[in-house]
């Protein structure tokens, strides 16, 4: 068996998620528990807890489906629009053909008008353009491409501290070196250009630090970085010759009203020539969050500034073993980056829905920090923007006693008592990476309002009971 | 950059493909050629040749995309049946959540029946039953977790000469040993069990052979693997405990009427329980083959067998880190194994649709073997099954000296004249592997009869003028 595989762990959909679907086997068969259902706060998938999807994007991927609805009169003609567009351009005007590795050619053009638009008129270019399965796809593709090296020279890759955990299996399937670089938890997770610069020289010593992974809005950790920190982000890459991984897929999801997203690629180009015709970025997004929350399509794209021609080539290679990416999938990334506009017949409904969303996510984000800062022993940085609370929680040292006995990680046990008690399914800290002795577990935001206010109140009734436990 | 990236290659979308996308925007603008489209023959997708897509399968997408239409008296009831209850076992009820990493549960359990009927009631495990992102996913997802070692104890993978791209691709990725057995191009491509048995000795002087990739019907050689054959292989496997892949994707595509197709799984059951309980075997299908030809989909499953609990547990870990297939190749899986029946409402238009399908393809997979070895030069074996012809071509030796000057491998330098000159695109031997000295192209038969007839006497007059050009 590869040893490399062995090495990834990938806690979202780890133990603890394992034993959910066991304790939801138990209840089906009529086991009695302390509650009726498993809340599955682990992961970001809002049509899950019941997000009802985007109207316009379906009535758009229905008609791709089965053209035979274009000449249904029960949808709009926007609709129909966007569904002839991307059909022509697909080979034999089907969703059932295989497309360019690199993606369809219209849907490659809509992601740059889009990315032209967002950005205040920096120019993006198709041919930059990559569609993906997910996200994930792109990640795992990139860093596969740049990973290199024995010994010594192999390839280090600089990662967050929290993280999403893709980041840290990719990294042990690829025998790289991970870098851990620490977020300011005193400081909203702030990322301090400072502690990047202890982590690279540090990571001298024993491997070659090519790639700095940054993901804003961060996830686990929930914070929008400013833009004078993605300058010296920036200007420490291109100091340091390290290509740049950002990681951008709630740039729709910021909630804070002293926050404003920035993409790494426009503080780029804005910071001079010599920045932008020299630092290597690739930037990546998706269908699976936002306000569409369209996961199961696995729908995204990457664009990639400055990458080196002999690198372009083999990514389009790399690619092409794959075939390509789901064609349903980069359809509904076209709708995401090419919706209605005012004066369509779509776009009223299509804004409502779109705002209902992200207000209500804005409303939890609030709930959540607030309800949580009133538990004794929980502290919880703002949500300014993302999908999770990665709340700190304070640990009685005879439950970490406890917790070593069963062989635990402390905050796993906590998640585990957590899950057994109320059915309520959260994704320990130390999944993430943590500093050393703090615990932390990660929740999403998503159960519809009234719904969540029930787990905030379980979560504390739980903790509660569990500080007195373990006084 | 990654050395083992650099090493890929895969030529159905290699140098000749690119070369055809700059003469199609060379005609685009008006540049006048000998022809006036390019037929892309290079590779399986057949709703890009014109086929079109099944309307039973396209319905229950429509459905599953956009619920509303469930109260649509457009569409039949069993294609309303069959969306419901793939929703109902979707989170949300929708497309848009993530799946389990396996793949939806009853989606699962559909492929299991799929498989028991097809086999004749040997039993099927939903539990041992893995959806991927087409057949490629599941193929390399389960070479990586099979490779390891270093020097002498790198992983051996033995793959048929001539073979399709993605093992070889695969196969350098992972800095695994690819070890090659030779069909027997004399015997219609048959598989020679004394040539594995020279191939997996060669091997073990350089490394630990531990795998065995059969494809079967063959890509790109068409022959059908007779009951006798698939035995002596599973017996081969069994004494030399090497891991069975079956690559299966063509296993609708038989046409010859002398031949049937055997499943491994079948043959493997019926040996009895010395191997059945023994022998480990992974096979995999497709929603891109076949007679639905949804390619644009990524749909597939594989079926393990007798796999390690350790390595089933790794298996699952790392498939959850890319979080699930595409939940709508997901369900255009189920529709291919869960297809009307009779006395269903949609039964008599899918059974035609179908027919249509695989009997067009019988018709062109005979006419294409008839045409070729017509031509002087050119010898082609029956196409028993699969999409391809995979003609031996004899280049003179005044080509093979004009190929060495232009640094081309013969048989790239005739694919390359043969697109320039005609506009079709086909893909040369070298790019699946030949006997040294040989030369040979990969054709798909998927254009429509007439156009096909057309693409044929093409190339038979471009082959004739060729030998007396380098006569």
């Amino acid at each position: 068996m590869n040893p490399q595989v062995k090495a990834v762990e990938y806690a979202v959909r780890g133990p603890i998620v394992l034993k959910a679907g066991e304790i939801e086997l138990e209840l089906q068969r009529g086991i009695k528990k302390p509650f009726t259902e498993v809340i599955r706060a682990n992961i970001g998938d809002a049509q899950a807890m019941g997000q009802q999807p985007i109207t316009f994007l379906r009535q758009v991927m229905a008609l791709c489906t089965y053209p035979n609805l274009l000449d249904s009169p029960s949808f709009p003609e926007d609709a129909k629009k966007r569904a002839r567009r991307i059909l022509q351009a697909c080979g034999g005007n089907s969703l059932g053909s295989y497309s360019a590795s690199q993606g369809v050619n219209c849907i490659r053009e809509d992601v740059a008008a889009y990315i032209t638009r967002r950005d205040g008129g920096v120019p993006a270019d198709p041919d930059n353009i990559y569609l993906t399965t997910g996200a994930s796809d792109g990640i795992s593709t990139i860093l596969k491409i740049l990973v290199s090296g024995g010994g010594k020279s192999r390839t280090g890759v600089m990662i967050p501290i929290p993280q999403y955990p893709l980041y840290s299996a990719v990294i042990s399937e690829l025998d790289a070196i991970q870098v851990n670089y620490y977020l300011d938890e005193e400081n909203c997770w702030a990322l301090n250009v400072n502690e990047l610069r202890r982590a690279v020289q540090e990571a001298k010593d024993h491997c070659d630090p090519k790639v700095l992974c940054i993901i804003n809005p961060g996830n686990p950790t929930g914070q929008v970085q400013s833009r004078k920190c993605i300058e010296d982000v920036i200007h420490f890459a291109w100091e340091e010759k390290l290509f740049l991984l950002a990681d951008e897929v709630y740039q729709d999801n910021v909630y804070s009203p002293d926050c404003r997203f920035h993409s790494f690629k426009k503080v780029l180009y804005e910071m001079g020539p010599e920045y932008s015709s020299n630092v290597e970025l690739a930037s990546f997004h998706s269908t699976s969050k936002g306000y569409m929350g369209e996961c199961g399509y696995r729908g995204g794209y990457m664009e990639v500034i400055n990458l080196h021609p002999e690198i372009k080539g083999q990514l389009v290679k790399l690619l092409s073993v794959r075939l390509c990416p789901p064609v349903s999938g980069q359809a509904a990334m076209d709708i995401v980056v090419n919706p209605p506009v005012p004066g369509e017949e779509s776009f009223e409904q299509f804004s409502r829905e779109k705002e209902s969303v992200l207000g209500n996510l804005a409303k939890k984000a609030k709930l959540t920090e607030d309800l949580f800062n009133q538990v004794p022993g929980i502290h919880c940085n703002p949500l300014q923007g993302a999908m999770y609370a990665f709340p700190r929680i304070f640990l009685p040292a005879k439950a970490v006693e406890a917790a070593q006995a069963h062989q635990m990680a402390p905050d796993m046990f906590y998640c585990m008592k957590l899950l057994e008690e109320t059915g309520i399914c959260v994704v320990p800290g130390s999944g993430f990476g943590q500093r050393e002795g703090t615990y932390h577990f990660r929740m999403t935001i998503l159960p519809p309002v009234e719904k969540l206010k029930t787990v905030l109140q379980k979560v504390k009734d739980f903790h509660i009971n569990f500080l007195e436990k373990y006084a």
